[in-house]
């Protein structure tokens, strides 16, 4: 049994990486028209789909899965068609492969060019919903890439059904036999041996809870690009258009609790926070957060709950909100690069030396001023698209699209020079 | 005792990570001058640090270690001017932090930039050579990294001289204490530790031989840039002007036999094998290079012993050099790809479409035309310096320098923007 898991994904793998060759050479025509064929063909097959979803439904009904989780695990002729609209948007953006991002002429004559190229083989490992299925397929072939995709076993009719119907339509359009391929185990071990196909995978991108980044983490030969936990931050400063704090602060935390980068921890100004934290906190609580703040906090505004220490290191993701005091720019900068996760955090100051203190020190994938940390999107960036958004600092850092799906190979091109 | 090689670690680790935050932070005028100063204190220190060396070159000797691992750790007066020259070089390279290669507006009035920032803490593990220790720490300081330095222990008493003169040196010049961290413990636990704390080091780069890579590849949560084998290949196309092709191969298999960009196998198209294979052989002989070929180059050239299956995947790393003549371009580029470590591989042609067809289906680190492998380095490339050769495609492929030694930030100035 062991040995026939390590097989089937050794097969698939291998397979995923004969294609890449091929696919790197595509043409930016054939990709994009492949994408839309794609898109037809989920649409045409809404039925099919909702189908199959069926299976997965009933059987997270009968494990007892929360209904937030069967939820998302749904598949509506609404979540059909934005799938299929993510492929259609994925085909109009540019391809960024074969770009030519500098080019020099060295004293001896070479002349080197840096060019973009495919990574090759991206390797994704997701749970829960389907449509990843689709957009992550999208966003890798579009950069060239072959992909295997490995979804969670909730989900497992609904996926198979979607990679299906991709890459058959991916090999009618014209592409290389193989370039989508789905590891349909749901077996653990499946994925344990696929983190050690180094030869033929050659990023492995998680998207999930911790839990699985980390097992990922621990038991990977292949490069991984983490997304993990957003424990952001807004710092109210003692020099804050106090209006425009409470409104930003309200769409940090409110406006979609449930993403990385929404509002955990709203840092205030000693010298402010008097005048800001009661009609804020009123607001708040109007909008069913819940409330837990420093001894400081507290005094000004009783209804709130103690903050514990795990509280400031804590990624809430719903309506629950931390509250600290502190007394300097300093300190709140201390607060952010102790405590926080280093994905998006914000100042609210009318200040220019602290503004510039504030992006310069904060280590952040993405550091704001007066502005709401939700806007951490590659959409929102305008990047048009967004595969995830890297937590770390190697390779990709903050929002992932197109060009975060590619390396660079150098070419050079000589007549005859040697080295001395 | 592995708890306290454990506990060694970790707060080496950890006081680096202290000093990365405060370190990304410094002026580029403090760090240049820092470096300089490291400079003259490698120089003052030379008789100290020859002495240091002789105890490690007597425990070799004693071990009775080959004659060339011998000459590799040896200090000399040259060496240890040289050391001083490169942290010089270093020091007047441009600093690539806090370039902003990117800047843009929304439509909704955000403006977003994409700022060059320090990786953080970098950890090096490496053999032999005790000069890595100076070139690494000061690539790292320049380009703003702490840095976690792990020795071989043939090397031990040499390493903690250089380390502890650049340590000194780099809080005398305003550097923050504990950006410079030598792990000072033989035992291979000490490395095997080290590669857990993904809290603290961003990222390594081991720098020796495969054992050692893989080894690192296996045991590391931290994200690795490693540098592997290089199998080089040159193509003789049947278009190319065989004068120059003669020089060119002979230039990247014997200037430096024992490189990574060297040659290792030598590809001839059939229609020009019998002309330029003799003369090309003769020389390589007269050179001392041992010729392996396939069977129609034993035809050709009966002086070749016969190439087997393993010597396409070889990198010999000395003067010896597998033959192999092909019907096309296309089984030429098939070989590469199967065959070769997507390094440094070359194509001597005099044929536009050939040129353009190799350079783009040839997915190696550096494609070359008309000119010798060799190249491929962070100097002859004008980067500036050289902290290894990446072949792999995530974060930086082929030669690294100092930007390859950074990561970015997203910074986003606004006036109020709220998420819709």
């Amino acid at each position: 049994m062991s040995r026939t898991i390590l097989d089937l994904v050794t097969t698939k793998a291998k397979a995923a990486k004969t294609a890449a060759r091929k696919l790197a050479n595509v043409s930016s025509d054939v990709k994009s028209s492949a994408l839309l064929t794609m898109a037809d063909n989920i649409l045409k097959s809404n039925d099919k789909l909702k189908e199959e979803n069926q299976k997965d439904i009933k059987a997270a009904q009968e494990k007892g899965l929360a209904s937030a989780l069967i939820d998302r695990l749904t598949l509506t002729d609404k979540r059909v068609d934005e799938m299929a609209d993510g492929l259609r948007q994925i085909s109009a953006l540019p391809d960024p492969v074969g770009e030519v991002t500098r080019m020099w002429r060295r004293p001896n004559g070479l002349l080197i060019g840096k060019v973009r190229v495919p990574l090759g083989v991206v390797g994704i490992i997701y749970e829960s919903r389907p449509n990843v299925t689709a957009d992550a397929a999208g966003l890798c072939l579009k950069s060239g890439n072959a992909v295997v995709l490995r979804g969670g076993s909730e989900a497992i009719h609904s996926n198979i059904a979607i990679a299906d119907i991709l890459l058959k339509s991916a090999a009618n359009a014209g592409l290389p036999d193989g370039c989508i391929q789905y590891i349909d185990v749901t077996d653990r071990q499946a994925v344990t041996e696929l983190l050690k196909l180094d030869e033929y995978i050659d990023v492995i991108v998680p998207r999930g809870g911790k839990e699985l980044i980390r097992f990922v983490m621990e038991n990977s030969t292949i490069p991984v690009v983490k997304h993990e936990d957003g424990i952001c931050h807004t710092y109210v400063d003692s020099d804050a258009n106090l209006e425009m704090a409470e409104s930003v602060c309200f769409n940090a935390k409110v406006q979609r609790p449930g993403t990385c980068n929404a509002m955990e921890t709203l840092l205030v100004h000693e010298s402010v926070a008097a005048k800001f934290l009661p009609s804020m906190c009123r607001k708040f609580a109007e909008a069913g957060v819940e409330l837990r703040g420093c001894e400081k906090t507290q005094k000004i505004y009783p209804d709130v709950k103690p903050a514990t220490e795990e509280d400031w290191r804590t990624e809430y993701l719903e309506l629950i909100l931390s509250i600290r005091v502190v007394g300097s720019l300093g300190e709140a900068i201390d607060h952010i690069m102790n405590y926080g996760s280093h994905h998006s955090d914000a100042i609210i100051t009318d200040n220019y030396q602290k503004s510039q203190r504030f992006l310069q020190e904060v280590d952040s994938a993405a550091v704001y001023v007066n502005t709401s940390t939700r806007f951490t999107d590659g959409y929102q960036f305008g990047l048009g698209a967004e595969i995830g958004i890297s937590t770390q600092k190697l390779h990709a850092r903050g929002p992932m699209a197109l060009e975060e799906l590619t390396s660079y190979k150098f070419i050079v091109y000589g007549n005859g020079q040697l080295r001395e």
